[in-house]
């Protein structure tokens, strides 16, 4: 099918933004990609970097993002600007703000920039794991919808554990991933999924807790091709905090293609209370 | 001494600002942390944190800092910009512009925020390492001032790798490093110590080559009491590259306290040549 009747992949349908002005875009909330409280930190970083990917002035592709979550994403409406804060001849350093009325509810900053072939080397080669054929898909019971998008199988540190109501002596989850209904891979996609884990403190204290990203920084550590590469294919993610206190703890993620190719880091620091 | 006639440390000197209007502050270069092109990145990030710190509306204790250097800072004048994006009843948000003329240098986004006790671990343990005075203090001869503002102690992967001209088979550097001249450990001179690892490609190319950090993201992981605990002590830093990849290269660093507290983690995109 093409045309107007072409059926649209809810990926795409959440990202989807309408231009409305010099740097300005609308967009508005997708009741699929619903998390405990707004959307899932995932689609909003995603729509926060396709509002510079649809930029008339964008100069190459993303090569860091970072996404402050300010406050919720009410249901409904919001408005994006990006701005180009500074043009290179190699790379360029954007602002962007989603706001809903007067209230900013989040802020990014991100670099796009050309890349050249140089010396090349994945020093962090991913961890030992079954297939993902080898695997369950995990079930989606976890009281929240976006994670019905994800066709998630658990290697180590999976929800079974934090369901178990024991505390674990690790942070690590390792996992395969891919959307539930096959997409192909690109730099929007890939943002969503460096925050598809769920929130270290659960694993560790055995019980889901009061959590939330504050903020999310993804380096994008391959070249577009490499990414268009993958396809729909499974992602490999493994992710572990260095520490918890006082309210915060980190997150340090990996996401790497079925070869090995490393993709992207994604790194947090979350709020959650014990 | 005290008043007008006390010393000051070169550190303050350098991220000393001059309030000059709403949101708005002036500082200027300073000589002893020059760099290969324009100031060490590290005292850039400290100078921009600073402007939150001595801002009247600030709320809360830095939790997180992403210092993007968007183009050279030339020697001279150059003014900050520091506004709140949103304050909420335990963090605030913020953007950091820093200019010179017209032309933006560099963007950064922050959050500061409250703390209170909760469980807390540190999962991530320092490496096993002899004691700093057990290791002889490095020599400055790297061709760039700003290193002898430092008393590094390198374990592994220092300065001397790269000087053999050999390639190296990992990106690993730990060491030790304290102000060379003593000064009590803040969030601004641990932002400055998030950034003083020289570059992982010369170790791994064994040998300096074009390179410059275009993005670091800091997220603290200590409280300020925690901070201000180490005085001028000694600090064990790590740091190593996931992938090496189309010009750019990231760089995952995190700083402990002598006795083990994880006080910070730094996270870098840098551009590189071969």
């Amino acid at each position: 099918m093409t045309g107007q009747d072409a059926p649209t992949h809810v990926f795409d349908e959440a990202v989807a933004l309408e231009p409305i002005g010099e740097n300005l875009f609308r967009g508005r909330t997708h009741a699929a990609w619903a998390n405990m409280v707004g959307p899932f930190g995932g689609i909003t970083a995603a729509t926060m970097l396709g509002a510079i990917l649809q930029h008339p002035e964008k100069h190459g592709d993303p090569l860091a993002l970072t996404l402050n979550y300010a406050g919720p994403v009410a249901e409904g409406e919001f408005e994006i600007e990006a701005r180009p804060a500074r043009t290179n001849r190699s790379n360029q350093h954007w602002w962007v703000e989603m706001r809903q009325g007067d209230e900013v509810v989040t802020t990014a900053t991100a670099i796009t920039g050309l890349r050249r072939e140089t010396w090349s080397e994945t020093e962090t080669a991913p961890p030992a794991v079954p297939a993902p054929e080898e695997l369950t898909a995990a079930t989606s019971d976890r009281g929240v919808r976006w994670v019905d998008n994800y066709d998630m199988r658990f290697v180590t540190g999976g929800w079974d554990d934090v369901a178990s109501g024991e505390e674990q002596p690790e942070s690590t989850t390792t996992m395969w991933i891919r959307d539930a209904q096959p997409r192909g891979l690109d730099h929007l996609a890939l943002t969503s999924l460096c925050d598809s884990f769920f929130p270290r403190s659960f694993l560790r204290l055995g019980r889901p807790v009061p959590a939330g990203t504050v903020t999310l920084t993804i380096h994008f550590l391959a070249t577009a091709d490499e990414i268009a590469a993958q396809g729909a294919d499974f992602l490999l993610g493994s992710v572990h905090s260095h520490r918890f206190h006082g309210n915060y703890h980190d997150e340090a993620a990996r996401l790497w293609s079925r070869d090995g190719t490393l993709l992207a880091t994604g790194t947090q620091l979350m709020y959650f209370k014990s």
